[in-house]
């Protein structure tokens, strides 16, 4: 595959001030394009000066969100070298994605070298303090014109990145989290595993509602019931019950996260037993009111690992840990981030060096 | 509230080829647009030349699909007025999909007065031929920059409109349709009565299985029990069986069509009775076995009516009315479309004169 590289003209010094950086709001000044025809397929992918889209008011992806993406990060090492962190399950939930939304998938190999080339071409973007980073965005939209309800047959695919700070301003600090009733965010046979805008149109009113109400996310419970914890906001979720580990399974409903698998897996190499699957709401309250709920945290790529304090529940709520970050949270994220950081060795694998 | 109006320095003479039109692909050369932001509301409401939109790479739209529509229909009359019909409905629903969508709604009086401003500035384009329509596609997209999971706080409203021909070339004759199994359209607590992009987004892998298989339309089954039937394609639908009608209740889960609404509102004023709510797709094709199943039909404002002549689930088929278009979907289309186009007196005031 040949990547395409216009130079910017007057290309400016990358300046980061980093005591002000936010999350993903300036973004480095080139992007990843690639084009999708039914004849050509996936093809002339270029890494050119990020800029506007012109998109007709009737381009698909604004009325039927035929949309996908991804989210990953470049890291900064003290060596100046960049990581990529598990690239290899991006790309191949990037693939699921795209075909649950009748998107043809890009092959993860594809997925793999553009990321590589273009964090390569905006490598002076990548923060250098620890906790910030290059927050990558991978993203596929509908590019037909028309009002008929159907699989586009155009797409376009891009990249854009934003040197980054922390999700949560709060850190590694609990946030306190709301049980949402009514409202759901999946259920089996619709798209919860997939990385499409409408799970997080879906979310919105929830999430809106919770943050004016003074909570940080939402907790969603499972779509038929309203019973099984499933995911919170834009993360998987953890919670620790007597010391024992429980999340919930990726049947369909839940995103299976980059940061989840990656615990699973660090807890499986350590010996800790995770309970993978259904966890009543009603069983998680009862432990917080008898204290043996220990920890709760959600866990994704932008927040990398968030406790949680408070849950509220029916009116109820149950502080955890005298809402103080738990030992086992903060072992994960130095774990997790010592292994991204390049700080320590990567026993796993998990990292690719740009 | 005043629309501002740019006037096309040198519009060309409007001319349609009304044999050739299909539907959604071709598009009056004026559209309306207001914004909104957090200090001024919905303001600067402009009727301008129909143009391409300029979308940063990281406008929230393009991955989050905070994004809803409407659509509805001006007919031309023989006396050359134009109708649009029950356009409160789609003010009213516009309103409810922009409040489940975490989108600050339009109030209803401001919708109706941008669609009638807008269609009197392109009436040139509503075609002349009986079951052509000018297409009306109001929409409000999320404009904020960035890529942090929230509501926007910044939204765009457009209208496009596009002369368009019957929604399925077959016009009425009936279609083959496909009851989906597996995969589900809504469930309690999500989208489904909203007319969001996600929920449409939803629908195109099953969709698309469809037509490469011979369908039409998919039926979608309820989201707890995949037992009831619910809507097809974006259409509701009904079904006749011992000479009595049932359509789905619309209690979150179905798009409360405006044509669902008429039908159900011309049943009661001629004393037809209809079975609101729960309907198993078994039924139905025990019924289609024993030849019970009279009639089976989904209407949307851009199909009106569309007989449905085969149901396939679970291998079954059922061939329905010899697969003819029924007498009562014929009467109905007819009942429809004379007070669309303004060929009887409208005993019901649904039509608004343009």
């Amino acid at each position: 595959m040949e990547i395409q590289f216009s130079e910017i003209k007057e290309r400016k010094e990358v300046i980061l001030n980093e005591d002000d950086l936010d999350f993903g709001k300036v973004f480095a000044d080139y992007m990843l394009e690639m084009d999708y025809d039914m004849v050509k397929g996936w093809h002339d992918v270029r890494i050119v000066e990020h800029h506007p889209l012109s998109l007709d008011p009737q381009c698909m992806v604004l009325d039927y969100a035929q949309e996908i993406f991804e989210g990953l990060k470049a890291y900064r090492c003290d060596d100046q070298s960049i990581n990529l962190f598990r690239i290899d399950l991006n790309a191949k939930r990037f693939c699921n994605s795209a075909i649950r939304m009748a998107i043809p998938p890009l092959e993860e190999e594809t997925f793999v070298e553009c990321v590589k080339a273009y964090v390569d071409k905006v490598r002076d973007w990548v923060p250098q303090r620890f906790g910030n980073t290059l927050y990558l965005r991978p993203f596929i939209i509908a590019t037909d014109n028309g009002l008929g309800v159907r699989a586009s047959r155009t797409f376009k695919f891009m990249i854009i990145a934003s040197p980054s700070a922390a999700y949560f301003k709060t850190g590694l600090d609990p946030v306190d989290i709301f049980v949402e009733e009514k409202d759901i965010r999946s259920a089996p046979g619709l798209t919860g595993f997939a990385k499409c805008g409408g799970n997080y149109a879906i979310s919105l009113k929830a999430g809106t509602w919770a943050k004016h109400n003074g909570y940080s996310q939402v907790l969603w419970l499972d779509g038929i019931e309203h019973k099984y914890v499933e995911e919170v906001g834009s993360m998987n979720i953890f919670f620790m019950i007597d010391h024992e580990l429980y999340t919930a399974a990726c049947t369909g409903t839940v995103l299976p996260g980059v940061t989840r698998q990656s615990i699973l897996d660090i807890c499986e190499e350590k010996g800790i037993r995770v309970h993978v699957g259904k966890l009543a709401i009603s069983d998680i309250m009862k432990a917080g009111k008898e204290g043996r709920l220990n920890e709760v945290f959600g866990c994704g790529t932008a927040a990398v690992i968030s406790p949680v304090g408070k849950l509220t529940y029916e009116g109820d709520s149950v502080i955890i840990n005298q809402h103080k970050t738990g030992d086992f949270s903060k072992e994960l994220y130095t774990a997790l981030t010592s292994i991204q950081w390049g700080k320590i060795p990567d026993p796993y694998g998990w990292t690719t060096k740009v």
